[in-house]
Protein backbone atom coordinates (compact mmCIF):
# COMPACT_ATOMS: atom_id res chain seq x y z
CA UNK A 1 0.00 0.00 0.00
CA UNK A 2 1.38 3.36 -1.24
CA UNK A 3 1.53 6.37 1.89
CA UNK A 4 -1.33 8.11 -0.23
CA UNK A 5 -3.26 5.14 -0.15
CA UNK A 6 -2.70 4.59 3.69
CA UNK A 7 -3.77 8.33 4.11
CA UNK A 8 -6.93 8.19 1.77
CA UNK A 9 -7.80 5.13 4.06
CA UNK A 10 -7.56 7.10 7.05
CA UNK A 11 -9.68 10.04 5.62
CA UNK A 12 -6.81 12.74 6.09
CA UNK A 13 -6.35 14.83 2.75
CA UNK A 14 -2.42 16.93 2.64
CA UNK A 15 -3.18 20.33 3.09
CA UNK A 16 -1.52 22.98 0.32
CA UNK A 17 1.98 23.46 0.87
CA UNK A 18 2.40 26.26 3.34
CA UNK A 19 5.01 29.17 1.90
CA UNK A 20 7.81 29.90 4.16
CA UNK A 21 7.32 33.00 6.78
CA UNK A 22 10.61 34.33 5.86
CA UNK A 23 13.84 33.92 3.91
CA UNK A 24 14.38 30.04 3.85
CA UNK A 25 12.78 26.60 2.74
CA UNK A 26 10.87 24.29 4.28
CA UNK A 27 13.32 21.56 3.74
CA UNK A 28 16.56 20.47 2.86
CA UNK A 29 18.06 17.12 1.76
CA UNK A 30 21.64 15.94 2.19
CA UNK A 31 22.09 12.74 1.24
CA UNK A 32 19.87 10.22 2.54
CA UNK A 33 18.73 12.71 5.41
CA UNK A 34 15.70 15.46 4.67
CA UNK A 35 15.77 18.28 7.78
CA UNK A 36 12.15 19.48 7.68
CA UNK A 37 12.19 23.69 9.31
CA UNK A 38 9.43 24.58 11.81
CA UNK A 39 5.89 24.02 10.23
CA UNK A 40 2.89 25.19 12.06
CA UNK A 41 -0.84 24.29 12.40
CA UNK A 42 -2.20 25.90 9.11
CA UNK A 43 -4.72 24.64 6.81
CA UNK A 44 -5.58 26.81 4.15
CA UNK A 45 -6.82 29.66 5.33
CA UNK A 46 -6.94 27.66 8.88
CA UNK A 47 -4.66 28.81 11.26
CA UNK A 48 -4.71 27.41 14.89
CA UNK A 49 -3.07 30.49 17.23
CA UNK A 50 -3.40 31.35 20.97
CA UNK A 51 -1.37 30.10 23.98
CA UNK A 52 -1.77 26.87 24.85
CA UNK A 53 -4.01 26.33 28.82
CA UNK A 54 -5.41 29.86 28.62
CA UNK A 55 -7.28 30.35 24.93
CA UNK A 56 -6.30 26.72 23.96
CA UNK A 57 -7.37 23.69 25.59
CA UNK A 58 -5.18 20.43 25.37
CA UNK A 59 -7.55 18.88 23.21
CA UNK A 60 -7.27 22.12 21.02
CA UNK A 61 -3.49 21.96 20.90
CA UNK A 62 -3.24 18.07 20.10
CA UNK A 63 -5.35 18.87 17.49
CA UNK A 64 -2.91 21.83 16.19
CA UNK A 65 -0.20 18.85 16.47
CA UNK A 66 -1.82 16.93 14.33
CA UNK A 67 -2.53 19.56 11.47
CA UNK A 68 0.78 20.32 12.09
CA UNK A 69 2.01 16.99 10.97
CA UNK A 70 0.22 16.85 7.97
CA UNK A 71 1.54 20.33 6.99
CA UNK A 72 4.75 18.87 7.37
CA UNK A 73 3.89 15.65 5.07
CA UNK A 74 2.88 18.29 2.31
CA UNK A 75 5.52 19.80 2.21
CA UNK A 76 8.12 16.40 2.48
CA UNK A 77 5.35 15.20 -0.52
CA UNK A 78 6.07 18.49 -2.54
CA UNK A 79 9.55 17.91 -2.37
CA UNK A 80 9.72 13.88 -2.78
CA UNK A 81 7.04 13.41 -5.33
CA UNK A 82 5.26 11.36 -2.71
CA UNK A 83 5.62 10.19 0.97
CA UNK A 84 6.55 6.99 -0.09
CA UNK A 85 10.46 7.75 -0.26
CA UNK A 86 10.41 8.40 3.60
CA UNK A 87 12.13 5.34 5.32
CA UNK A 88 12.15 6.65 8.74
CA UNK A 89 10.67 9.28 10.59
CA UNK A 90 14.32 9.56 13.21
CA UNK A 91 13.44 12.60 15.33
CA UNK A 92 10.57 15.33 15.94
CA UNK A 93 11.31 18.87 18.20
CA UNK A 94 7.99 19.87 19.27
CA UNK A 95 7.60 23.06 20.54
CA UNK A 96 4.11 24.26 22.12
CA UNK A 97 3.32 27.87 22.84
CA UNK A 98 2.40 27.97 26.68
CA UNK A 99 0.65 30.18 29.19
CA UNK A 100 2.25 30.18 32.04
CA UNK A 101 1.47 27.10 34.39
CA UNK A 102 0.68 24.62 31.62
CA UNK A 103 3.38 21.56 31.02
CA UNK A 104 1.43 18.94 29.46
CA UNK A 105 3.42 19.43 26.17
CA UNK A 106 4.24 16.01 25.82
CA UNK A 107 0.18 15.19 25.71
CA UNK A 108 -0.18 17.95 22.96
CA UNK A 109 3.24 16.48 20.82
CA UNK A 110 1.17 13.36 20.94
CA UNK A 111 -1.03 14.73 18.36
CA UNK A 112 1.69 14.31 15.69
CA UNK A 113 3.36 11.47 16.86
CA UNK A 114 0.16 9.45 16.83
CA UNK A 115 -0.24 10.97 13.36
CA UNK A 116 3.04 10.06 11.57
CA UNK A 117 2.78 6.54 13.49
CA UNK A 118 -0.39 6.07 12.15
CA UNK A 119 0.98 7.10 8.56
CA UNK A 120 4.00 5.20 8.44
CA UNK A 121 3.29 2.64 11.14
CA UNK A 122 6.95 1.24 12.94
CA UNK A 123 8.73 3.58 10.36
CA UNK A 124 6.74 6.39 11.48
CA UNK A 125 8.26 5.44 15.29
CA UNK A 126 10.77 8.20 16.26
CA UNK A 127 12.77 10.45 19.20
CA UNK A 128 11.12 13.78 20.35
CA UNK A 129 11.28 16.24 22.66
CA UNK A 130 8.25 18.64 23.28
CA UNK A 131 8.46 21.44 25.52
CA UNK A 132 6.89 24.99 26.17
CA UNK A 133 8.12 28.42 24.57
CA UNK A 134 7.77 31.40 25.63
CA UNK A 135 6.74 32.25 22.11
CA UNK A 136 5.90 31.18 18.54
CA UNK A 137 5.96 33.13 15.13
CA UNK A 138 2.76 35.17 14.95
CA UNK A 139 1.34 32.99 18.14
CA UNK A 140 0.71 30.16 16.32
CA UNK A 141 -0.08 27.22 19.17
CA UNK A 142 2.47 25.11 18.09
CA UNK A 143 5.14 24.92 15.89
CA UNK A 144 7.08 21.23 15.01
CA UNK A 145 10.52 20.43 13.24
CA UNK A 146 11.59 16.91 12.09
CA UNK A 147 14.30 14.95 10.68
CA UNK A 148 13.78 11.71 8.26
CA UNK A 149 15.93 8.78 6.20
CA UNK A 150 14.69 8.74 2.57
CA UNK A 151 15.32 5.32 0.62
CA UNK A 152 17.70 6.06 -2.52
CA UNK A 153 15.96 7.45 -5.38
CA UNK A 154 14.56 4.55 -8.06
CA UNK B 1 39.39 0.47 30.33
CA UNK B 2 35.62 0.04 29.45
CA UNK B 3 33.06 2.65 29.59
CA UNK B 4 31.62 1.02 32.52
CA UNK B 5 34.90 0.24 34.34
CA UNK B 6 35.32 4.09 33.81
CA UNK B 7 32.25 4.72 35.55
CA UNK B 8 32.82 2.28 38.54
CA UNK B 9 35.88 4.47 39.08
CA UNK B 10 34.13 7.75 38.89
CA UNK B 11 31.59 6.27 41.53
CA UNK B 12 29.06 6.78 39.22
CA UNK B 13 25.77 4.18 38.68
CA UNK B 14 22.95 4.07 35.38
CA UNK B 15 19.67 4.91 36.85
CA UNK B 16 17.21 2.49 35.21
CA UNK B 17 16.31 3.32 31.54
CA UNK B 18 13.36 5.88 31.61
CA UNK B 19 10.45 5.31 29.86
CA UNK B 20 9.18 7.78 27.34
CA UNK B 21 6.49 10.22 28.62
CA UNK B 22 4.30 9.63 25.64
CA UNK B 23 4.54 7.63 21.69
CA UNK B 24 7.95 7.66 21.12
CA UNK B 25 11.20 6.07 21.93
CA UNK B 26 14.16 7.49 23.66
CA UNK B 27 16.77 7.44 20.51
CA UNK B 28 17.12 6.14 16.59
CA UNK B 29 19.80 5.08 15.42
CA UNK B 30 20.18 5.32 11.33
CA UNK B 31 23.81 5.01 10.00
CA UNK B 32 26.73 5.59 12.07
CA UNK B 33 24.47 8.37 14.12
CA UNK B 34 22.34 8.10 16.99
CA UNK B 35 19.52 10.70 17.87
CA UNK B 36 18.68 11.19 21.84
CA UNK B 37 15.72 12.67 22.23
CA UNK B 38 14.68 14.68 25.64
CA UNK B 39 15.70 13.20 28.51
CA UNK B 40 14.74 14.67 31.98
CA UNK B 41 16.76 14.27 36.00
CA UNK B 42 15.18 11.08 37.01
CA UNK B 43 16.49 8.33 38.95
CA UNK B 44 14.14 5.51 39.74
CA UNK B 45 11.37 7.53 41.97
CA UNK B 46 13.47 10.69 42.28
CA UNK B 47 12.20 13.42 39.88
CA UNK B 48 13.70 17.14 40.11
CA UNK B 49 11.02 19.64 39.17
CA UNK B 50 10.90 23.09 39.71
CA UNK B 51 11.64 26.61 37.96
CA UNK B 52 15.51 27.26 38.58
CA UNK B 53 16.10 30.91 40.24
CA UNK B 54 12.70 30.36 42.28
CA UNK B 55 12.53 26.59 43.44
CA UNK B 56 15.41 25.39 42.43
CA UNK B 57 19.21 27.06 42.92
CA UNK B 58 22.02 26.94 40.49
CA UNK B 59 23.71 24.36 41.88
CA UNK B 60 20.51 22.16 42.42
CA UNK B 61 19.85 22.79 38.58
CA UNK B 62 23.51 21.87 37.72
CA UNK B 63 23.02 18.05 39.62
CA UNK B 64 19.50 17.93 37.73
CA UNK B 65 21.65 18.48 34.28
CA UNK B 66 24.34 16.06 35.49
CA UNK B 67 21.43 13.59 36.45
CA UNK B 68 19.76 14.12 33.19
CA UNK B 69 23.20 13.01 31.51
CA UNK B 70 23.50 9.43 33.50
CA UNK B 71 19.38 9.19 32.09
CA UNK B 72 21.22 9.98 28.64
CA UNK B 73 23.41 6.98 29.12
CA UNK B 74 20.86 4.38 30.54
CA UNK B 75 19.06 4.63 27.43
CA UNK B 76 21.91 4.74 25.37
CA UNK B 77 23.54 1.52 27.14
CA UNK B 78 20.01 -0.28 26.86
CA UNK B 79 19.98 0.40 23.26
CA UNK B 80 23.39 -0.13 22.46
CA UNK B 81 24.59 -3.01 24.53
CA UNK B 82 27.23 -1.20 26.17
CA UNK B 83 28.58 2.32 25.93
CA UNK B 84 31.88 1.49 24.24
CA UNK B 85 30.30 2.01 20.80
CA UNK B 86 30.05 5.93 21.30
CA UNK B 87 32.48 7.04 18.93
CA UNK B 88 31.81 11.07 19.74
CA UNK B 89 29.22 12.87 21.69
CA UNK B 90 28.92 15.42 18.81
CA UNK B 91 25.94 17.82 20.54
CA UNK B 92 23.75 18.67 23.51
CA UNK B 93 20.88 20.83 23.85
CA UNK B 94 19.84 21.92 26.94
CA UNK B 95 17.06 23.11 28.01
CA UNK B 96 16.35 25.30 31.64
CA UNK B 97 13.12 25.29 33.11
CA UNK B 98 13.53 28.86 34.31
CA UNK B 99 12.12 31.52 36.56
CA UNK B 100 11.41 34.96 35.11
CA UNK B 101 15.50 36.66 35.36
CA UNK B 102 16.92 33.38 35.66
CA UNK B 103 19.92 33.54 32.43
CA UNK B 104 22.81 31.01 33.84
CA UNK B 105 22.03 28.51 31.69
CA UNK B 106 25.32 27.68 30.45
CA UNK B 107 26.55 27.21 34.10
CA UNK B 108 23.26 24.71 34.69
CA UNK B 109 24.11 22.41 31.49
CA UNK B 110 27.51 22.20 32.19
CA UNK B 111 26.95 19.70 34.90
CA UNK B 112 25.81 17.69 31.80
CA UNK B 113 28.50 18.32 29.99
CA UNK B 114 31.38 17.80 32.42
CA UNK B 115 29.70 14.49 33.31
CA UNK B 116 30.19 13.46 29.83
CA UNK B 117 33.94 14.67 29.50
CA UNK B 118 34.56 13.28 32.54
CA UNK B 119 33.06 9.78 31.40
CA UNK B 120 34.40 9.48 27.65
CA UNK B 121 37.14 12.04 28.13
CA UNK B 122 38.12 13.69 24.49
CA UNK B 123 35.23 11.65 22.75
CA UNK B 124 33.20 13.69 25.05
CA UNK B 125 33.65 16.86 24.09
CA UNK B 126 30.43 18.33 21.99
CA UNK B 127 29.48 21.58 20.99
CA UNK B 128 26.03 22.84 22.42
CA UNK B 129 23.03 24.79 22.80
CA UNK B 130 22.09 25.76 26.41
CA UNK B 131 18.83 27.96 26.58
CA UNK B 132 15.94 28.89 29.00
CA UNK B 133 12.40 27.08 28.38
CA UNK B 134 9.07 28.90 29.06
CA UNK B 135 7.69 24.70 30.41
CA UNK B 136 9.24 21.61 30.43
CA UNK B 137 6.79 18.70 30.90
CA UNK B 138 5.85 17.62 34.28
CA UNK B 139 7.60 20.56 35.22
CA UNK B 140 11.22 19.27 35.26
CA UNK B 141 13.75 20.90 35.91
CA UNK B 142 16.22 19.84 33.07
CA UNK B 143 15.48 18.63 29.55
CA UNK B 144 18.42 17.56 27.26
CA UNK B 145 18.85 15.70 24.02
CA UNK B 146 21.79 14.80 22.18
CA UNK B 147 23.27 13.47 18.94
CA UNK B 148 26.22 11.29 18.81
CA UNK B 149 28.50 8.81 16.57
CA UNK B 150 28.98 5.01 16.83
CA UNK B 151 31.71 3.26 15.88
CA UNK B 152 30.43 0.68 13.14
CA UNK B 153 29.21 -2.41 14.90
CA UNK B 154 31.65 -5.24 15.80
CA UNK C 1 34.75 34.45 -6.46
CA UNK C 2 36.22 32.75 -2.42
CA UNK C 3 34.07 33.55 -0.05
CA UNK C 4 37.11 36.06 1.70
CA UNK C 5 36.45 37.84 -1.11
CA UNK C 6 32.76 37.94 -1.17
CA UNK C 7 32.48 39.07 2.79
CA UNK C 8 35.19 41.78 1.25
CA UNK C 9 32.74 42.65 -1.60
CA UNK C 10 30.15 42.76 0.58
CA UNK C 11 32.14 45.15 3.38
CA UNK C 12 32.06 42.28 6.39
CA UNK C 13 34.65 41.45 8.80
CA UNK C 14 34.63 38.75 10.42
CA UNK C 15 34.58 39.14 14.33
CA UNK C 16 37.38 37.68 16.45
CA UNK C 17 36.60 33.62 17.56
CA UNK C 18 34.14 33.92 20.62
CA UNK C 19 35.22 31.79 23.51
CA UNK C 20 32.72 28.97 24.13
CA UNK C 21 30.72 30.40 27.77
CA UNK C 22 31.00 26.55 29.66
CA UNK C 23 32.80 23.37 28.88
CA UNK C 24 32.08 22.52 25.19
CA UNK C 25 33.07 23.63 21.86
CA UNK C 26 32.05 25.82 18.92
CA UNK C 27 31.36 23.29 16.22
CA UNK C 28 31.95 19.66 15.81
CA UNK C 29 32.47 18.10 12.30
CA UNK C 30 31.67 14.38 11.72
CA UNK C 31 31.76 12.58 8.17
CA UNK C 32 30.77 16.02 6.25
CA UNK C 33 28.40 17.56 8.35
CA UNK C 34 29.11 20.62 10.96
CA UNK C 35 26.94 21.13 13.81
CA UNK C 36 27.67 24.55 15.42
CA UNK C 37 26.26 24.87 18.85
CA UNK C 38 24.61 28.02 19.58
CA UNK C 39 26.21 31.69 19.15
CA UNK C 40 25.23 35.28 20.15
CA UNK C 41 25.37 38.63 19.18
CA UNK C 42 29.00 39.09 20.05
CA UNK C 43 31.80 40.81 18.32
CA UNK C 44 34.94 41.70 20.68
CA UNK C 45 33.54 43.71 23.22
CA UNK C 46 29.65 44.25 22.20
CA UNK C 47 27.63 42.32 23.23
CA UNK C 48 23.29 42.95 22.12
CA UNK C 49 21.70 41.85 25.48
CA UNK C 50 18.14 42.46 26.11
CA UNK C 51 14.48 41.06 25.93
CA UNK C 52 12.95 41.91 22.45
CA UNK C 53 9.84 43.68 22.07
CA UNK C 54 11.08 45.62 25.46
CA UNK C 55 14.37 47.25 25.66
CA UNK C 56 15.08 46.39 21.91
CA UNK C 57 13.30 46.90 18.78
CA UNK C 58 12.75 44.59 16.03
CA UNK C 59 15.79 46.07 14.15
CA UNK C 60 17.73 45.67 16.81
CA UNK C 61 17.33 42.15 17.56
CA UNK C 62 17.64 41.74 13.33
CA UNK C 63 20.71 43.57 13.44
CA UNK C 64 21.69 41.09 16.57
CA UNK C 65 20.87 37.95 14.44
CA UNK C 66 23.08 39.21 11.45
CA UNK C 67 26.05 39.56 14.12
CA UNK C 68 25.68 36.23 15.20
CA UNK C 69 25.77 35.27 11.91
CA UNK C 70 29.20 36.59 10.97
CA UNK C 71 30.08 34.69 14.51
CA UNK C 72 28.94 31.17 13.51
CA UNK C 73 30.94 31.96 9.98
CA UNK C 74 34.19 33.54 12.36
CA UNK C 75 33.92 30.12 14.38
CA UNK C 76 34.15 28.03 11.36
CA UNK C 77 36.88 30.05 9.22
CA UNK C 78 38.69 29.77 12.03
CA UNK C 79 37.76 25.41 12.17
CA UNK C 80 38.20 25.49 8.41
CA UNK C 81 40.59 27.08 7.51
CA UNK C 82 38.66 28.77 5.01
CA UNK C 83 34.88 29.08 4.41
CA UNK C 84 35.28 28.02 1.07
CA UNK C 85 34.59 24.32 2.58
CA UNK C 86 30.96 25.03 3.33
CA UNK C 87 28.84 22.92 0.64
CA UNK C 88 25.61 24.23 2.12
CA UNK C 89 23.88 25.42 4.92
CA UNK C 90 21.03 23.25 5.61
CA UNK C 91 19.47 24.36 8.99
CA UNK C 92 19.48 27.01 11.26
CA UNK C 93 17.60 27.10 14.66
CA UNK C 94 16.86 30.82 15.87
CA UNK C 95 16.00 31.78 18.86
CA UNK C 96 14.64 35.11 20.23
CA UNK C 97 14.52 36.20 23.65
CA UNK C 98 11.56 37.98 24.02
CA UNK C 99 9.36 39.83 25.80
CA UNK C 100 5.85 39.36 26.52
CA UNK C 101 3.70 39.97 23.54
CA UNK C 102 6.47 39.68 20.77
CA UNK C 103 6.37 36.86 18.18
CA UNK C 104 7.57 38.18 14.68
CA UNK C 105 10.72 35.84 15.45
CA UNK C 106 10.99 35.07 11.46
CA UNK C 107 11.41 38.75 10.86
CA UNK C 108 14.51 38.84 13.30
CA UNK C 109 16.13 36.03 11.88
CA UNK C 110 15.72 37.01 8.82
CA UNK C 111 18.67 38.79 9.80
CA UNK C 112 21.13 35.64 9.80
CA UNK C 113 19.25 34.31 6.98
CA UNK C 114 19.63 37.00 4.75
CA UNK C 115 23.74 37.00 5.10
CA UNK C 116 23.51 33.55 4.71
CA UNK C 117 22.38 34.07 1.22
CA UNK C 118 24.20 37.09 0.40
CA UNK C 119 27.55 35.42 1.18
CA UNK C 120 27.10 32.08 -0.10
CA UNK C 121 24.49 32.07 -2.75
CA UNK C 122 22.11 29.76 -3.47
CA UNK C 123 24.67 27.59 -1.16
CA UNK C 124 23.49 29.39 1.77
CA UNK C 125 19.39 28.54 1.66
CA UNK C 126 18.61 26.79 4.44
CA UNK C 127 15.39 25.09 6.16
CA UNK C 128 15.25 26.98 9.84
CA UNK C 129 12.91 27.27 13.20
CA UNK C 130 12.71 31.17 14.57
CA UNK C 131 11.22 30.86 17.95
CA UNK C 132 10.90 32.78 21.72
CA UNK C 133 13.07 31.90 24.69
CA UNK C 134 12.38 32.73 27.75
CA UNK C 135 15.76 33.08 28.72
CA UNK C 136 19.22 33.26 26.91
CA UNK C 137 22.40 32.90 28.65
CA UNK C 138 23.53 36.32 30.16
CA UNK C 139 20.48 37.63 28.38
CA UNK C 140 22.00 38.01 25.13
CA UNK C 141 18.97 38.94 22.61
CA UNK C 142 19.55 36.29 19.71
CA UNK C 143 21.03 32.27 20.01
CA UNK C 144 21.67 30.57 16.93
CA UNK C 145 22.28 27.21 15.78
CA UNK C 146 23.25 25.90 12.83
CA UNK C 147 24.22 22.92 10.87
CA UNK C 148 25.96 22.66 7.25
CA UNK C 149 27.49 20.71 4.60
CA UNK C 150 31.42 20.60 3.88
CA UNK C 151 33.13 19.78 0.64
CA UNK C 152 35.44 17.08 1.41
CA UNK C 153 38.60 18.21 2.16
CA UNK C 154 40.83 18.80 -0.68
Amino acid sequence: MTIADRLTELGLMLPTVFPPAGNYVGCVIVGDIVHVGGHGPVDGDTVICGKVGAELTLEDARRAARMTALSILSTLNAELGNLDRIRRIIKVFGMVNVAPGFNQTPAVIDGCSDLLIDVFGERGRHTRSAVGLAALPFDIAVEIEMIAQLWPEP
